[in-house]
């Protein structure tokens, strides 16, 4: 099908989506879920053709394991769809209401965004999440998944839109973009009038590429450079305590830690215990030049300048001994993709300042920046994490997926 | 100056202008708003130059008028600074606070968007009105207007950077670019990582070109072919009322009417005497056939289907009869511009499908979409009105100017 043409489909389609009513749009989202189970034989033989295609290209173990379905993380997207279900929805809520000196009454609706394009790499669950919470906020939704995942994705769009067909919905409200070329990605990104926003996910040439050729407004997301502060007054087990987890207990998603920063002060008291226990959990450090002096003996090898503004998402972190509270700020503005930073104090000062000044989705004092996440903020599920100041920053739920309008009630009114 | 170095120094003052305090900015625009008066004579001394050179190169009236400064305006300039001076300020209001599962405190703090770029055309009253707003709101601005008036805007500009000077701000707060070359718009369109977002003010030409080339975040502005429909059961005197000020109060701006739909049931009552009134206004009625034949008599040419896209912005009317109101929705669903849109009813089942329905920025019952206005809607003064659905829709006011971060308390939490 032509891209136009899914285009024309998807606006159609949203027209319909955006009169769901709450309970039409849960009881699909729930005969959805139990159909993935029933068809999971299914959708395990695509996916175990898209598995062996990746295997004789030699795509890596994790990206493998990211492709791979078993009947369990089927389980777990049918979950997602049932928990969604039990999220509020955000259509039609009135965010502000108030009467005018001409005598009209202004609302601010929430409505749906109208037609949401995802863009990704290969992992087929992100289709059953996006449909899900597209769905939900009474948007049509097309999707452009990565090749490796086309068999996987065709397989679960298609249980999606018989679903919606078997209950009397437009099954246009998620379509599948089966062209898996360059160009048809290309054409997606300039769908201006058919596409309301457009949301790359995956790593950072897919968003970059997205962000620097699409006309259709974007969303940006994910990429986290994210740094660990140690004040003067840090505690220092606590310090490592969250330096720990930051850095090593998922190390390939976007917020965990890349970067510890310390202050002069702090360093000697905390780098060399810090540095022990990051080598204990097979963490390479880079390290500065006072780092390596503070640390002799450790393993730490010499950060070069490259270092400060890597996104590992491995087992490696950078570390600089800084001045001060203001050259940990500096410091972060310069190198930051904006995404989450956590100051450790006791200075109830500095926490003001860092959070006040530090200008990142997310700002923790005492806190690992792990905790930047949809589920963890308490909006259930999450389409992806913004690092653009425009519309939505941070993790993004429903309302992220939701714009309003202006309703206005007269009598009569002319204006003068 | 060279781009690059335009856009560092935008964005170490947007670290400037983000920590200023309410007292520092309003001090600020004051002395400014002062400093307008105090400077009128050059500021009309270069204006003059603009106007000789737009005279020497035919500029057209109505441009001409835009073009033009008088005492009066530069008045009306400086007035609208301190206005902005008395809007509550946005920045640093938590827009949500809760507790989570973790224990940790998570606050939605309104921060800055940081550096907002404005391309616009040759009116000098916008370089005043969009750094008030942006200070105001805590961003620095880079103004790119017309070649035309680019003497008055670098007049107005250096009242505003030196009065920033005599302040102690910095005064890259607000800069101007003054290569008047399509280069140096396109460059700005791509100053990713130094501007935060851009906005088009202007005519269509200009809006559609920020939106196809600018990979920086755009919110589009303001074409509106805006539509007036007469439903079944609508009060005609009130409909003529309302159609006449909507079309006829101002022509030239994008909240007036430029599509008359009427319905079947109400064409024969509504139509000879709005049509005959439109008339009077010196208002060309392009009409459907239907229209035609109620109208015999009447000076009424034919409508073609090029008339019902049209933004004419001039005393030009496309009028249609239409079968219902499920026939006026998908007429504004397919030629509108999403601006504003009004239904003139005393059918609380046709209102409340209207508003429903009908995906526009602004929705009315009873009234005239001329109410379409950031002073009307008690925002104080607007940087544009939006037609897009991302971030901002409809009047933006200081609010559409802001961002948000999330601050995140605790005591030492970590990710299980």
């Amino acid at each position: 099908m032509d891209m136009t043409e899914i285009g024309k489909r998807a606006k159609k389609a949203s027209g319909f989506a955006a009169l769901m009513t709450t309970n039409e749009k849960n009881e699909l989202l729930c005969a959805a879920a139990k159909a993935l189970l029933e068809n999971a034989d299914s959708i395990l033989t695509a996916n175990a053709e898209d598995l062996k295609r990746a295997e004789a290209a030699g795509m890596p173990a994790p990206l493998m394991d990211r492709l791979a379905l078993d009947r369990k993380r089927i389980e777990g997207m049918a979950d997602g769809l049932l928990q969604i279900a039990g999220l509020s929805d955000p259509i039609g809520e009135t965010v502000e209401m108030s009467v005018l000196k001409s005598g009209l009454t202004v609302g601010k609706r929430r409505v749906p965004m109208g037609v949401v394009g995802i863009i990704y790499e290969a992992r087929p669950n992100v289709t059953s999440d996006a449909f899900g919470l597209c769905l939900k906020s009474g948007n049509a939704v097309i999707l452009k998944g990565g090749s490796d995942a086309i068999c996987s994705n065709k397989a679960i769009v298609d249980v999606f839109r018989d679903t919606a067909k078997s209950l009397g919905a437009n099954p246009d409200i998620v379509q599948l973009i089966e062209d898996t070329s360059r160009e048809a990605a290309a054409a997606l990104m300039k769908m201006n009038g058919y596409v309301d926003v457009l949301i790359p996910r995956g790593g950072a040439g897919l968003i970059k590429a997205v962000v620097e050729n699409s006309t259709v407004p974007v969303i940006e997301t994910g990429v986290g450079n994210c740094h660990i502060y140690i004040d003067d007054s840090a505690d220092i087990e606590m310090g490592i305590r969250i330096l720990i987890n930051a850095k090593t207990q998922r190390p390939g998603v976007c917020n965990a830690a890349e970067s510890l920063l310390v202050s002069e002060k702090a360093a000697e008291s905390f780098l060399p215990a810090a540095v022990k226990a990051l080598v204990e959990k097979n963490v390479e450090v880079r390290g500065c030049e006072r780092t390596m002096e503070i640390c002799g003996g450790l393993p730490v090898v010499p950060a070069c300048e490259e270092d400060y503004g890597r996104e590992y998402l491995d087992y490696i972190i950078s570390v600089k001994v800084v001045k001060d509270i203001d050259e940990a700020i500096a410091h972060i503005a310069e190198y930051s993709t904006g995404h989450s930073e956590a100051i450790i104090t006791e200075s109830y000062k500095n926490a003001e300042k860092f959070t006040r000044e530090v200008d990142s989705a997310a700002v923790y004092v005492n806190a690992s920046t792990r905790f930047t996440d949809g589920n963890e903020f308490g909006y259930g599920a999450e389409i992806g994490i913004s690092t653009q100041k425009l519309h939505a920053r941070g993790p993004m739920g429903l309302k992220a997926l939701t714009s309003t309008k202006f309703v206005i009630f007269g009598n009569g009114q002319i204006r003068e």
